[in-house]
């Protein structure tokens, strides 16, 4: 893919700062951190989304997120960390190029999670059986 | 683990809106969705984060995800899905029983990201060191 980001970094066109280097995935601060220390955790392969990722890659990444994770809490001295991941825009992927965020967290650092909804009488198993009925 | 409600779930002592029942993992609807039919991958096994998760219950977890975050396109009608975990209490883990959260999204719902931070000249690298010495 000539015009992504990420494969432009996989290609070493664009420097980063890479704290993993494994077979099929890099690991590298994000220049735009949450807090800083975040990390990406990028398929060297091209893929858009998580749908599109093949199983053994995405075991690839999770495994690659979970050492990063326990070495933010050692280096970092984290008191925590989130793993998210953005598919399709509406969702807010911004690089469609398939990514994992692993970012430490802090006690008191500030980030607020999303507000809960709440589930009208009834409505939960209509939502159950859209869901199930495709998987 | 007596008290866990995870568990609980497990053992069919608390009813739940279930839409997957694998061999390792179940995946339920969260009952305070951050959007209607926001989902719960839960390991059957007790774990308390994801860096006790065992690396092929991690990949049996994120493979359950993957196929909810393509059932909420299809069922749902969802724009996107955000994929979530929150590792102990500084970074909003609640129930200490590892899960994944996925969240279907839709065009202009409303819910923001994170804002970013910047890095200073020359401290991205200390970061980068700091993390990747303990990978």
């Amino acid at each position: 893919m000539d015009n992504c980001i990420f494969c432009k970094i996989v290609r070493g066109e664009i420097p980063s700062a890479q704290v993993l280097d494994a077979d099929k995935v890099l690991a590298l601060l994000d220049i735009s951190p949450v807090n800083k220390g975040h990390v990406l955790v990028v398929p060297k392969e091209h893929f858009e989304t998580m749908l599109d990722v093949p199983d053994n890659l995405l075991k690839d990444m999770i495994l690659a997120a979970k050492k990063v994770g326990k070495g933010m809490r050692k280096g970092l001295k984290a008191d925590g960390f989130n793993l998210s991941m953005n598919n399709f825009a509406a969702a807010g992927q911004v690089v469609f190029h398939a990514h994992l965020h692993v970012i430490p967290r802090f006690e008191n650092d500030g980030l607020k999670h999303w507000p809960q909804k709440h589930y009208d009488e009834g409505e939960m198993d209509s939502y159950r059986e859209k869901i199930a009925t495709f998987l």
